[in-house]
């Protein structure tokens, strides 16, 4: 069966297929609104009780950050907008507990899934396991125990909740194939950071698989065989093996620089959301943090996070760091993105409105306390700053002024921050990138944000679907704009670089193109940098220079692509 | 009183302060549904009744071009999707018919305005008169009728409705002045196409004026000044004096080229909706149209227009258009604009989905009847076809495809077309205009779409007023955008231009660089051609290269803008 290789690797078990009793829920209207009000404050209390003891549980198993999840979804029992909109609906509409639940489940998830955003998908999945266990409790419901699993696994599902990831025996399961679900989904995310093979998307995987039978997951190729036959088994546990003994390798350049053949090195950083994830960072040897999305501290609160609880988060991404580079993005909000205590208008194309720096300058105090944030943490480490969404030079040196206001006030407070601290901004919106030569003297360095810069610079929602083929960042417009901005910053001296932070940066098939036009940072999720490193450690600068004037004369996407594929396979390297 | 100014000229006339009594609505729940909706019946009897009467006057008044309007309002009362939701909303929420009106038109409006397109907007105005109409019918009010003006008047109102405007004695009233509305509001529209003053968004006018008060409308400077003394009068009349030349001056460069001193010549063309704006392109002296949209046809009717009547409209603006130049843009819809009769899914950022040549591709049948329709035209005058929202070559590629078996359909039939039809694409993504070079071979010509490719280029929806600051055309990345394209064309020869058919052609602070970029073809509303004529025969074509040159070199829209006023200083060039 072919699916979504979601994860890489190969797992070979048996299965066990995770049945959810089916939610049915009752939609006819009712006479009695307040016994609905009181089954839903039931299922509400019931829900809490299971998440404690689930939490309890996830702490001594998984630890601390692990069991964070649980708080995550305690919070969104507890979220008045949430309960409180279920409340309402039940009355106003004189609906079922259940179904109440259902409709306001369903609406929230499909605002959260709808944003380009790996968090605010993690939200959309926390919400919908949290309305499924609230559901589930209302029609008296049972759940299956994955933390039971005893014997090597492999665990076939519909989709996979967060309840279900957190609360499974990790030792023992081996890999996941699941019916519905892509490379962004909850599971997806979850088999990667675990390091599972998954394949999503299989449709009817649940329908064709009975407990005990074998299976064989290829996250490769987004194969599963199920029952295969002795033949078969033995081809796969060769290319198990082989995978295996491949992401030895690459463990292996771990400490070592990431640096071409004919001896030039650029940097390989990762991207983070949240003090935890520098761990990931450091155990796959990248040498810093090229994004740091600083929106995970605004979501993750109630209100407003104080100077002191974002300094102390900075702060701990610094000292964690050491010496490496790590580069804080400003607040990235609005728009799409909407924090629970921050009145925004709707805006009828939220990609075109009032987003990060934007509003930034209009919420000017919310900004000033997030620079003095990120000075008094410059302190402990080696930070950079950098500004989102910037389409002209005027915004640069705005932004720049706002710093030097909180610059001024700190040393009059006598607080020591890095006085030196570089300051950069990202080019996602094709201005910035078209007139990079006007921005440069202004700024240290430039990170290229290769999702946005695209959806702009091709007039593409990549994540509506309709046009989403129209999305394509080895177009020869994006990769001129790129040239453009690593170009400028490059003649403006003075040691100034050029990153790029946008999914490009960890794709194989784009890493011989960028080192070429002369990429000096390549940030991206922290599993994506050995690979990307040990291409860069298979060439020389010159090639890939040659490989990057190739792609500039072509047409098409198509045409780079194609290129791209053919030199790969001549230079003999190869990708997961 | 400082306002907008949003039709140039003077007026000095006594006023007429027009009074719609104000609308009152009932917000009552009701208890028996059934009389409101009698009442709906009735309000709508008696407003049906009212516009056949207003329509036939205009008719026999004005012609049939301008009693049209009041088919359209017809129409909107016959819309069962408009009547049908007022009844639903009168049922489900038990309110009174007036209140029914009322919140439906409000959202009806609401929508058409939220789009940044002309004709959306005359149909918001639209709903809200025939809304308005309703109301005060509904709750018993009468109108005051415009057509009794028997003196020189200048009329004074809160705004002023398609109504007002239609039934309005236009040899008497000389200016107007509203409360509210802006340089895009109906009432502005209809000013310029009248050639009447016009001060709007004044706030309280109706509050300061008085009937028979003299007032002075001030149409270029955006002011009214009430009951003025004898000094002011005089001042004014002589400015009314010098404008009138001007505008004198301004006509009769009608037949004579646009020309610059040194013998360059350009094409200043127009913008037109239907075949009946061709009379205006004609009487301002426009060599052509360089943008004929087509949506019109397709908006202005319930079901989709076929071969024939398409092939009707383009070979009529055809023949009126004798040997000039007409490019007709195939449909640019989808995203914030909907047919009835086509289902498009609502998109989270519609400007960055599936619109225009996109949906074409998805609606091939619905393209090729367009395509057809404009080859069979195309054998009674100089067709051009150009295709909007073009991303990349393979797009261009694969219209042409179409175009193709289209040609080859009419070969087959026996029906003549211009075989030669000279082909092009709008520039209004950022993508296409940063890949021109790659574009040019397989196209006749480029025109730049600069709204669009403003709104992508600097990711600003210049309707969203929270950001509208950041839309900045004479930005210098935009300046470079036009470049790339206009030197694309010329580099790739074979007599390939470039037009530009966005706001910015008509700006007389843009012409001069424009001039200098080598732009070949200004197309614009028609009554700015005169203007823009006028500058381009007062300069050198060199000394217009050097005025470029230095807009390049300059680092944010307003320095530019601060150089271009300088230089229209020094060249002593008069602007409206």
């Amino acid at each position: 069966m072919k699916g979504i290789g979601a994860s890489p690797g190969i797992a070979i078990a048996q299965a066990f297929v995770l049945k959810h009793e089916e939610v049915v829920v009752d939609t006819s209207t009712v006479e009695d609104v307040q016994a609905q009000l009181d089954r839903l404050k039931v299922a509400v209390d019931k829900s809490r009780e299971q998440l404690k003891v689930i939490q309890e549980k996830a702490v001594l198993e998984l630890g601390e950050e692990e069991a964070r999840i649980f708080s995550a979804h305690l919070m969104v029992l507890d979220d008045p907008e949430y309960v409180g909109q279920i409340e309402e609906t039940i009355k106003s509409q004189k609906i079922t507990a259940d179904n109440g639940i259902k409709q306001i489940t369903d609406q929230f998830v499909a605002i959260f899934e709808s944003m380009d955003d790996e968090y605010m998908k993690e939200r959309a999945a926390d919400i919908k396991d949290v309305g499924g266990r609230l559901m589930r409790n209302a029609l008296g419901l049972k759940e299956q125990d994955l933390s039971l699993i005893d014997e090597d696994t492999v665990v076939i599902a519909y989709d996979l909740t967060p309840s279900d990831t957190a609360t499974m025996n990790k030792e023992k399961v081996l890999g996941f194939a699941t019916d519905i679900g892509g490379r962004t989904s909850h599971t997806a995310i979850m088999a990667r950071s675990l390091e599972i093979p998954a394949v999503l998307g299989l449709k009817s995987i649940t329908q064709e698989v009975k407990d005990k039978d074998l299976v064989i997951v290829d996250g490769i190729e987004g194969v599963v065989i199920v029952n295969p036959d002795e033949k078969t088994q033995k081809e796969y546990l060769d290319k198990k093996a082989g995978y295996e003994a491949f992401i030895k390798e690459l463990a292996e350049l771990k400490d070592l620089p990431a640096k071409t053949v004919d001896g030039h090195e650029v940097e390989l950083v990762g991207n983070i959301g949240t003090p935890k994830d520098i761990e990931g960072v450091l155990r796959n040897g990248g040498s810093g943090v090229g994004l740091y999305r600083t929106e995970f501290l605004y979501m993750d609160s109630d209100t407003m996070p104080d100077e002191e609880k974002q300094y102390k988060a900075y702060k701990e991404v610094l000292e964690g760091m050491g010496d490496h580079p790590v580069i804080i993005r400003t607040l990235d909000i609005g728009g799409d993105k909407n924090l629970p205590y921050l009145k925004l208008d709707e805006e009828m194309n939220p990609f075109l409105g009032l987003r990060a720096v934007r509003l930034c300058f209009v919420e000017k105090e919310l900004f000033k306390t997030q620079l003095r944030a990120i000075l008094r943490a410059s302190a402990f480490g080696n930070a950079h700053i950098m500004f989102p969404m910037i389409s002209n030079v005027e915004e640069v040196k705005q932004a720049k002024a706002i710093l030097e206001e909180c610059k001024e006030e700190l040393r009059k407070e006598n607080i020591s921050f890095d006085e030196n601290i570089k300051v950069g901004i990202m080019v996602e919106i094709p201005s910035a990138a078209v007139t990079a030569d006007i921005i440069a003297p202004e700024v240290d360095f430039f990170s290229i944000g290769t999702n946005d810069l695209c959806q702009y610079t091709l007039a593409v929602d990549r994540m509506n679907e309709t046009v989403s083929y129209l999305y394509q960042p080895l177009s020869p417009a994006i990769l001129r704009l790129v040239k453009m901005v690593i170009d400028a910053s490059h003649n403006a001296g003075g040691g100034k670089f050029t990153g790029m932070c946008g999914e490009l940066a960890g794709d194989p098939h784009a890493a011989l193109i960028l080192l070429g036009l002369g990429l000096d940072e390549f940030s991206m999720s922290a599993s994506s940098v050995p690979q990307i490193k040990k291409i860069i450690r298979s060439v020389n600068k010159k090639d890939a220079e040659i490989i990057a004037e190739k792609a500039l004369k072509l047409s098409t996407e198509a045409e780079v692509k194609a290129m791209v594929d053919d030199e790969l396979t001549k230079l003999d390297i190869k990708l997961i």
